[in-house]
């Protein structure tokens, strides 16, 4: 495997303190290398100039050709050993939100300059995604609505995982036929999944877990044609949003007395089951793309705490998903609005597949 | 005078929405311009593919090939016209900590791109005055309820940018003490800003932006305290958020039939102010410690194009702070109870300083 060793710059440019900015600069200019490694007298490495810095000085109206480096030096500077790996370069960089970092040998000596562009370069530098193939135990997952982008775009990933997924539908033929694209679409990419099709009622019988990719207005109907084959023991999953376009062409919602989910919920509880809310603001479009990876946080609202645990261990299942635990199934409320905003400030920015980090 | 059109990059890169990553890559490969603009349908530019974006995409595994550019894409763009100054050029890529700028023409049509480097790298380009961090004209913003850590923080921040700040409180005494304070701070740093103190009836009087940094139970007293001040042009700023502690010690959103700032819109909206709510979920704690960067998004709503434009850029103003337009002033209750989910998150992951980024 590729370390930082063999893919950092040798000929970086260094300048001691005291030099002039102009100095730095020029080397710059002439290596094509945007960053200098400012040394003090004993070679230790004490700050970085980027185009970045040379820019300040300019703002400042720092005469180039007088103004010794340390006026403008970024620092402190990170550094990283030379035998580390790709991968902790780019936490470092990602985490700092720097482009370069100094690579060191074991007395501190800097060896080498490792900058995001070399990385982004370096074709045999594949990062392993983190994904875990070790789920645990595969869950029985019944998608109901399983028909939609976001009910599809939940299989793929879910059956790609391992679990047993269940496509529900109001028609037997329609379940059927997708999920046989589904599974060849993970078929394409090397993956046996076990999928199978149903109607509504029959998948959730066996279901440990029943996901409610519908629309605000069928949850009545569709929990009247479960409801017998509610028990003990399952989890509702519930990204439901009563969504609604205002007359301004605004996204909004639907104002009622509870959520969406809060409805889920005191609709079947006296069944059995949990209900926990999750998936609001995951775009479906994004979800369906089994090559799109996904880099949102899901928060999770609900009230039972084990329920709750065992959604949040499937979410992050999903390599790049960050499950957040949300509180109890009253801020659901908050995750069905936030999904109206989320909607209006996607279409403000021509970003249909927006979604949310916290941070 | 050396204008941007003067030094601008004329044969910039372009990919258009659904193009892949991979493309823009060979683009910015084949140009050595670290930098590909990214254009809608309508060859409206709606992002920008940095370095610094496609090492995000290799961090996360995103194939090249297939990842369509707008998953990555950093926006929303900052432009400039080609006939700005230089100075104007480096201002907003200091404010914005970014190294490139869209240049456009009097349609909106992109022309060119201006990027720090060709700012460093022209001799000719004379900075004459040290760049500040205000853009334009400064404001008068009064601060209501200016001496907790909200109001404290703005004041600090954009007394900083050179705006001129009136801390207001009931208490004449209070407001002056921390006025005091405001400046000592701020001069501990060197640098000299515009801040006084007063009443709040007195401060709101000349201020043509109103900070509410006040608890909601006190809108209406507040209110009514100030309205002989208040007129038309004066744009009021809501933060304010209606929260309760529930009986299981959770954060939540005591219920009403509108939001804080609908509720400040209808009491002011005759006196002649527009409203607009903004930095709902911004941390205080950070806001206040100006050593503290914030990398956050100000998600803004507001039924005044104009005023929500004014608030937009204020927040801009504040590095790495980047303001979204959340719409019409109606969302303002989505964002009063994103705030209570973002401090119930905080609390479970101890993380109080949360706040919120749309990816």
């Amino acid at each position: 495997m590729r370390t930082v060793k063999d893919i950092m710059i040798k000929n970086f440019n260094v300048v001691t303190l005291g030099d002039s900015i102009a100095c730095a600069y020029q080397k710059m200019k002439a290596s094509n290398i945007d960053t200098t490694i400012v040394l003090d007298k004993k070679a230790q490495c004490v700050g970085l100039i980027t185009i970045w810095d040379l820019l300040k000085a300019k703002a400042l109206s720092y005469p180039f050709d007088t103004t010794p480096v340390e006026e403008i030096m970024s620092f402190p500077v990170v550094t990283i050993t030379e035998d580390s790996s790709i991968e902790e370069s780019i936490s470092l960089m990602m985490n700092n939100r720097i482009k370069n970092v100094v690579v060191v040998d074991s007395d501190q000596r800097v060896v080498g300059l490792i900058s995001a562009k070399a990385i982004v370069e370096c074709e045999e530098c594949i990062v392993n995604n983190k994904i875990s193939c070790t789920i645990g135990r595969p869950y029985k997952i019944a998608i109901i609505g399983g028909t939609g982008k976001q009910g599809r775009g939940l299989a793929l990933r879910w059956g790609k995982g391992g679990h047993h997924i269940l496509i529900g539908s109001r028609s037997l033929e329609n379940a059927k036929k997708i999920a046989e694209q589904l599974r060849g679409n993970l078929n394409s990419i090397g993956v046996e999944p076990k999928i199978e099709a149903g109607l509504n009622s029959e998948v959730v019988k066996d279901a440990e877990i029943i996901v409610l990719t519908i629309p605000y207005q069928s949850i009545e109907e569709l929990i009247l044609s479960i409801k017998d084959g509610l028990h003990e023991g399952q989890i509702i999953i519930s990204p439901v949003v009563p969504l609604k376009m205002s007359d301004g062409g605004e996204m909004g919602i639907e104002r009622h007395r509870i959520s969406a989910a809060e409805k889920v919920y005191l609709m079947t509880k006296p069944l059995g089951p949990e209900t926990v809310a999750a998936f609001h603001t995951i775009p479906a479009a994004n979800l369906s793309r089994i090559e799109f990876p996904l880099n949102f946080d899901v928060v999770v609202a609900g009230n039972d705490a084990k329920s709750k645990k065992v959604v949040m261990k499937l979410i992050s299942q999903i390599p790049n998903l960050r499950p957040l635990d949300g509180g109890s199934l009253k801020n659901a409320e908050t995750l069905e609005y936030l999904t109206s905003l989320a909607i209006n400030i996607g279409r403000k920015y021509k970003k249909p597949t927006i979604g949310l980090k916290f941070i």
